[in-house]
C-alpha cells in the first residue's frame, strides 16, 4: 500500500502509521526535489464554507508548485448559498443542494478540497462529522478534508513532520493545552492533535479546565492510535502536572462538549478562565527543548503572550509552512498516480 | 463560417444553426481530445456582477483545459461597485463607471466574460438586455455573456450538447414549465432555452399559469427560430396536454411578465402555485424516455421533488458538465484563430 | 545598479531616476517582447485589505503573462480579519495578525503584494505609512506597495510610462488638481503624483482649495527629488495661473489635511466644492496638446464631466494599462534574478 494513490484524504485515523510517514517522506521529497510538471493539466476545486489563509494560500501554491491549477468556490460569498442537510424543502437562504454542487464541480475538477466547520450545536451531528461525510458521499472524485466539524488532517499531517523536522522525540509528552479566547471554537484541531500525536506515539496530555473535556469518542479514537503505536493519552486540570518533562506544548482553545451550543453559559464559563494563556513561565517544568505549537490563526495576548510568540521556543510558522508540503504530498498522491 | 473566428458569444439568436452545430463538434471534439496547450498565453477575465457556481467553476476549468489563466473580478465585493447607467452624476454608490472598467481589463485580458442578471423592476429594459449591451459596446475585446437580463447562450449551447448527447430527437416534444419558487427570477433561462429549442427543430411547449406568459418579444424570437428549424413554439397552462408525448421536460421558475417589479403583487401570486412543482406524475403522460432538465441551482421540493432530481429521468448534472466543454468550444473559436 | 534585482518596491522615492528609467525600459522590452516564461514556476501573493480592479487584475494578467502564477486574500472578506498594531490584546474582530500571517504567506509565495489604504484618523500615522512599513518589516520576501496609506508606486511608475509613450515633455507642466468627490479619500496617489512628476524633472503645481494644502512631509519629499532632477514643486488654488501652458493635468481628490479623520468638518466643507469638477473649459488656457490623467475610479460627472472622459485629451485609459506593464517589469526585476 506504501505509495499507493489515495482515494480521498478525510482524517489521518483513516491512515495506517506506515502510510502516514510514507506521505510524510513524499512531502519532504517535494520539498527538496521539485516536481513543477507532476500534476500538470490537473484542476483542484476549492469549497470554502469558512474563512482561511493558510488552507487557501497553501492549497493553491502547493498545486501552482506541481504544476496544476486551483478554482476556489465560496458559497454564500459569490457562490450560492448550499444547503447540506437531506429531505429538505429548500425555501430557505439555500439557492442549491450540495447533492447537485457536488457532483457538478466533479465534472470540471480532478479533486475537491472541503472546508466545513462544525455547526457548533448539536454535538453529536458534530462528531459524527454529518455535513462533511454528507459531501463526501456523492462526490465522485477523491475529496480532501480541509477542515470538517470533527477533523483536520491536513493541519495534523503538517504538524507531524513539523514534528520531525523539529526532532521532537516520537516517545515525547505533548501536551495539548485548552487556551483562552473570546469565542467558542471547533473540535476539529484538538481533536486532530490529539489523535496524529497519539499515533505517532507520544505521551499526550490534554491538559484542560473540567468544563473542557474532550467527548470520549474523541478520547476513544486517540487511544486506539496510541494502542496501536505504543503512546498514551489522559486528560489533567494540573497544569504543573502536565507540563511536567513535555518536550512539546500545543495550545488551542475549543468550545466545552459540556455546554455545547450554549454560548450564554459557556461565555460566562469562559469568562473566569483568561489565566489559561500561554505565557514564558509555563515551560519552567517542561524540557528545556519544549516547543510551542498552535494551528493558526491565534489571537495574541489571549491564547497567548507575545513573548512566547516572538521567543525561540515558537514553531508555528515552521507549522504553517509544513502545511503547504504535506498538502503537495496528498495531492501528489490522489493525482499523480502510482510511482 | 464553418470553423471561423467569432468576435463575441452573446446570443444562440446570433448564430445560424449550423454554427451552432460546428460549435457543438468542437465541444465534442474537445472533450474527446484535449488540447491542454491550444490557448497557452491567453488570459480570460471574468466579470461577475452577480453569484454563480457553474459558470464560474466552469469558465476557470475549462481555460485551464485549454492552457489558460483566468483573472476574477466581483464588483461591489472586492471590487469597486461599477456604474452601468450612462450620463449619471456618480454620487453614489458605484465608485467606477464600467465605461472605464471594461475598456481598462480589455488591456490585461484576451477575453472577457459578463454576468449581469436583470434588474427585475423595469420590463422593457431588461428585455433590451441594455445594461449587457452597455458594455459590450464599450469592449475593444470580444465579449462571453455569461448570464444578462435576456439571454443565457451557454446554458443553452451546454443543453442543446445534453439533448443531442442523451439521444433526444431533434424533432420530439420539449416542454419547457414554469416552476414555483420562493423569488420573482430572470427570463434570461426561460428565453434562451424557448428559443435554443426551438432553433434545434423541436416542438416547444410552454407550460405556465396565465400570469407567467412569456412576453411577447421572446415568443417572436423563438418563432423566427423554429420557421427556419422546422420547430414551433405554443403556450398553455394545460399540463396534461402540454406533456403528453414529451421526451424533455425542462423546468424554471421566472418572475410574472404582468407583474414585473411589484414584488408584492407577484408574492401574493406565486404564494397560490405551489403545487407547479415537478414530481414524478408529472411524467405519467410523457414519452417513456422523457427525461428532466433544469440549469441548476434549484431548490430541491420547491421546484422539483427530490424523487426526480434522484431519478435516472435526471438530465441536470449531464447538463451541468457540458456547461464546461461548451464554453470551451466558445473559448477556442473566439481565442485560438482560425483552424 | 541599473538592471540589478530589487529587494522591494515600495515607492519610486526609494529609487534614482536612472533606476526608474531603467524599469521602464524594461516594461516597454516586454510589453514588446513577451516572456512568457521568465517567472515559470514563481508565485506572487495578493494580500488585499481594500477593494480593487486595476491592481487586482494587472497583477495576476501580469504575472500570468510571465508564466508565474497568482494567489489572491481578502482579510475580512474569506480571510480572516487580520490586526496590524503591534502589542495588543487581541479579543475584538481580528483573529489573526500579520506578525503571523505575513512570514506564514511568505513561506508560500515568491513575492507578496500589499494593498492597506489608509486610516484616515490619525495623520501621522498615514503620513509614516505605519501599517504599511509593520507588514514589510516582518516579511521575509520581497512585497510590492500596491497602495498604501501614503504611496502607490505602482500608480506612479505606469503614469510616468504613459507621460513617456505620449510625448509628455520631461520639463512640461503637469497640474495636479484637487477635485470633488462624495468622500474623503487618501493621499497616497496624490503624494506619489507630485513627487514622480517632480523625480521626473517637470514643473508641477499643486491646484486646491486652501484646506487641501498637501501636508508638509509630502511636498518636502517632492522638493527633494525635484531638486535632483531639475524640476520644481509649488501649490496654488488658482486655476488659471495653474493650468496656463500646462501639458498635463492630473485630477485627484484627497481629503482635507487641516480636518483629516474629521469626517463632519470635512464634509461641510466639500459641500461647498462642487465647482472642482473638471470640464473642458480648464483647458482653455493650456497647452493645446495638454492630456487629462487620473489614476482611477474615477466618478463621472463628480470629479471630471463625461466630455472630458470620453474626449481625445483622457489619457485614463493607457494609464490603467501602462499598470500591467510596469508591474511586470518590478515582478521581473524583483524575480527574475540579474539579467
Amino acid at each position: 500500500m506504501i505509495g499507493a494513490a489515495l482515494a480521498g484524504f478525510h482524517s489521518l485515523a483513516d491512515l495506517r502509521p506506515e502510510e502516514v510517514r510514507d506521505l510524510l517522506a513524499l512531502a519532504s521529497r517535494l520539498q527538496r526535489h521539485p516536481e513543477p510538471r507532476a500534476l500538470a493539466g490537473k484542476i483542484l476545486g476549492l469549497l470554502f464554507f469558512d474563512p482561511s489563509l493558510r488552507t487557501l494560500a497553501s492549497m493553491q501554491a502547493g498545486m501552482a508548485r506541481l504544476g496544476g491549477t486551483s478554482v476556489v468556490l465560496t458559497p454564500g460569498r459569490g457562490t450560492w448559498a448550499l444547503e447540506t442537510r437531506t429531505g429538505v424543502v429548500m425555501d430557505g437562504e439555500a439557492a442549491e443542494h450540495v447533492r447537485e454542487a457536488i457532483p457538478v464541480l466533479a465534472g470540471y475538477v480532478d479533486v475537491l478540497g472541503i472546508r466545513a466547520f462544525a455547526g457548533g450545536k448539536d454535538l453529536a451531528a458534530d462528531l459524527a462529522d454529518a455535513t462533511f461525510r454528507a459531501m463526501v458521499e456523492v462526490s465522485p472524485v477523491p475529496t480532501i478534508n480541509l477542515e470538517s466539524a470533527l477533523d483536520h488532517p491536513c493541519q495534523a499531517l503538517g504538524d507531524w513532520k513539523t514534528l520531525d523536522d523539529l526532532g521532537v522525540p516520537e516517545r515525547g509528552k505533548l501536551v495539548l493545552s485548552w487556551a483562552h479566547h473570546p469565542k467558542p471554537l471547533p473540535l476539529a484541531v484538538p481533536a486532530a492533535v490529539v489523535h496524529s500525536a497519539a499515533a505517532r506515539g507520544m505521551e499526550v496530555v490534554v491538559l484542560r479546565p473540567e468544563a473542557y473535556a474532550l467527548p470520549a469518542p474523541v478520547l476513544a479514537r486517540a487511544r486506539e492510535a496510541a494502542a496501536c503505536s505504543g503512546g498514551s493519552v489522559v486528560e489533567t486540570a494540573d497544569r504543573a502536572e502536565a507540563l511536567s518533562g513535555a518536550v512539546a506544548l500545543y495550545a488551542k482553545s475549543w468550545a466545552s462538549p459540556a455546554h455545547y451550543g450554549d454560548a450564554a453559559a459557556e461565555s460566562a464559563l469562559r469568562a473566569g478562565l483568561a489565566a489559561w494563556r500561554v505565557d514564558l513561565d509555563w515551560f519552567s517544568g517542561a524540557h528545556p527543548a519544549c516547543r510551542f505549537f498552535h494551528c493558526l490563526p491565534v489571537r495574541r495576548n489571549v491564547v497567548v503572550s507575545d513573548a512566547v510568540l516572538d521567543s525561540p521556543r515558537s514553531a508555528v510558522i515552521p507549522q504553517a509552512h509544513n502545511r503547504m508540503w504535506a498538502q503537495m504530498a496528498v495531492l501528489h498522491r490522489l493525482l499523480g498516480g502510482p510511482r
